[in-house]
C-alpha cells in the first residue's frame, strides 16, 4: 500500500459563477451567495462567491473581448498592466491579485453551463491534483442525480500551458452542466449545480477535519482532439451534427456511426479505427472556436488515500 | 352554408430567415436557399429566400440596435430616411421597399426559433387573414411529427398596430420552432422547419391552382396577456420558472398549480381563476423584455371555405 497523499488544509475557498456572462445557474447563484452567503458557511474554512465577468454579465454575454477561461496563463498575470489589454485579461489579473495574492484562497470552484447534454460535469485541469481528484470522487457518490448523471472531464494541461481559471490555485474544479441554453435559467440545472457546490464545500470540512479518504480507482474522460464542422470553400459550415450524434455527449462513437449531415442530404461518418468518447456536442460557444465536438477518451486512474497534512 | 373566402392567387412569396440573427434553423436554412432555390420552385409562383438581419447574423446576435420583428410598424416604414435611425428600422424599410414594394411579394414565411419547449408553433398575426388560417390547418393535418407537434398561435393585432414583419404582406405566417438554445443547428429543428416551409409552398400551389379547401374549426391559442419574473426592490429576478412549469408551453395551468421558485426555498402559485395555457416559458430573449411566460387563451374559430378568385 501507497502512503497517503497529504495536502494543507484549505483556508479559504472561492466560488466563482459568471465567467461565461451568458451561464446563468452560476449567475444566479453567485449573486444569491453574495448577497446571503450563510449556504456556503463551514465549520473549518471561509467562502466566498464572487462573479468573473460582470461586465458579460450584465450584457448577458459569453465575453466583452476573449474569452475569460482562456485568460489565466501566467504571463498574463505577472505582466505589467496596460490600458490596451482585452477587459477579460485585465480582469483575470484583478481576480488573481483580490483573491490569490491578497486573501491566500486556495480552492477554486468554477461554475459553467453548456448548451451540450452533458449533465453534470465535473472538470478538471491536473491529473496529478489528487485532493480534486477525491473531491470528484466524493460528489459522484454523495451527489446523484440520475436526471443529470455525473461525468470526470480531464484536460491535462501540461505545466505552464493552464490557461483556465483553474490555473491559478492549488486545488480547483469546474462544475459544467447541461443542456441549458445561453442566458436561461433552468430551475433544474441550477438545482442541480447548488447541490454540487454545497457538497464540494462538504467534502473540503471533512477533509480539514482529518477524514482519511481511502485509494480507489476513478474513471475519467480525457480530452484527445476536437473535431471541426465540415466547411465549404468559404469557411461556411457544410455540415451539421448528425441528429444521430445529437445528445449523446459520453456515449461511445463507433467507427462508421454518423457525425454529421448535410442541408444536400449527405450524411458523413466516423471513420476512425476505435471507439471514442465525444463531448461537447453543439455547444453554442464553440461555434466559433470551430469545435463541433470534443473527443475524449476513456481512462481509468488509481488514486492513493488522501490526509490532510500535519 | 357560408359561400368561400376568395383571394386573389399568390405570385410571390418571401421565406425569411435570421429575422433574429441568432436564431440558427431559418438562418441555415435561407443560407441554403440563397445558394440553391431549386427546393422553393413551384409551378404556380415564385419563391425567394433572404436573411431578415444580416449584421445580427453575422454576429450571431438577435440583433443590433433593436429587435428587428418589432420594427415594422407603418410609421416607420412610411418615414423618410434619417441617418440616427437605428439598424434594425433601416432594415425593415429595405426589405418593405425591394419585396414588397418593388417585387409585389404577397405572402410571407418568417422563420424563428425558442429555447422554450414550442414545438412547432404556426404563428399568425391577423385571425381574418382566413388564407393563413387555411394554411395552418394544412401544415397540421399534412405535416406532422409528434416528438415536435404543432400549434396555432395567434397574436391578434389589432388595425394598425402590427409592429411584426408579417405587417407588410396580405398574407403571412411565422414558424417559431423550439426548443433550441439560440446560436445552434439542431438537425431535429431543422429538418421540421424545411419540411413544414415546403408544406407551406404545397399549399399555396395547391390553392393557385384551384382547390377548394372546406370550412373547418380550428383550435388556436390566442395570446391574452404576459407574466413578468417576480422582482426585488431593485428590479432583480427574484424568482425562476418553477421546475414544475419549464417545458410545459400549451399545457393547462391550473389555479393552485406552481409557477416560480425563488433561491431562499419560497414557491409561487397561480392564483388565477381560470385554467389558461403558458407559452414561451423561460425564453432567452424575454429576460429582458420582462416576459416569463405568455398567458394564452384556447379559442375555436369557424373558418369558411377557401378558394382563388377569378
Amino acid at each position: 500500500m501507497n502512503s497517503p497523499s497529504q495536502y494543507t488544509s484549505i483556508n479559504r475557498a472561492l466560488i466563482v459563477g459568471g465567467t461565461h456572462g451568458d451561464e446563468m445557474s452560476g449567475v444566479v447563484l453567485a449573486k444569491h451567495w453574495l448577497k446571503d452567503p450563510s449556504e456556503l458557511h463551514r465549520k473549518t474554512f471561509t467562502t466566498k462567491a464572487v462573479i468573473g465577468n460582470p461586465l458579460a454579465v450584465e450584457r448577458c454575454t459569453r465575453y466583452i473581448d476573449m474569452d475569460l477561461n482562456r485568460s489565466f496563463a501566467q504571463e498574463n498575470l505577472s505582466a505589467s498592466e496596460s490600458e490596451s489589454d482585452p477587459y477579460e485579461v485585465k480582469r483575470a489579473r484583478e481576480i488573481y491579485q483580490n483573491h490569490v495574492k491578497k486573501e491566500a484562497v486556495d480552492f477554486i470552484c468554477d461554475l459553467h453551463n453548456t448548451t451540450s447534454n452533458m449533465g453534470a460535469t465535473i472538470l478538471l485541469c491536473k491529473a496529478g491534483d489528487h485532493f480534486s481528484l477525491h473531491m470528484a470522487n466524493y460528489l459522484q457518490k454523495n451527489c446523484l442525480d440520475y436526471a443529470l448523471p455525473s461525468h470526470v472531464y480531464l484536460i491535462d494541461t501540461k505545466e505552464g500551458e493552464n490557461i483556465y481559471l483553474q490555473n491559478i490555485t492549488r486545488h480547483s474544479l469546474a462544475l459544467e452542466l447541461g443542456p441549458q441554453p445561453q442566458g436561461v435559467i433552468r430551475a433544474d440545472i441550477l438545482s442541480r449545480m447548488r447541490n454540487l457546490v454545497n457538497c464540494c464545500l462538504d467534502f473540503i470540512d471533512l477533509f480539514n477535519q482529518g477524514t482519511e479518504f481511502p485509494c480507489f480507482e476513478l474513471e475519467m474522460y480525457k480530452v484527445a482532439s476536437k473535431v471541426d464542422y465540415p466547411r465549404d470553400a468559404d469557411g461556411e459550415i457544410e455540415g451539421i451534427i448528425h441528429k444521430e450524434l445529437q445528445d449523446k455527449d459520453y456515449l461511445p462513437l463507433k467507427p462508421g456511426d454518423p457525425t454529421f449531415q448535410t442541408l444536400k442530404g449527405t450524411e458523413l461518418f466516423y471513420d476512425g479505427k476505435e471507439e471514442i468518447y465525444p463531448t461537447f456536442i453543439n455547444e453554442a460557444a464553440y461555434y466559433e472556436k470551430k469545435v463541433a465536438f470534443i473527443v475524449m477518451q476513456k481512462i481509468h486512474q488509481v488514486v492513493p488515500a488522501l490526509k490532510v497534512q500535519g
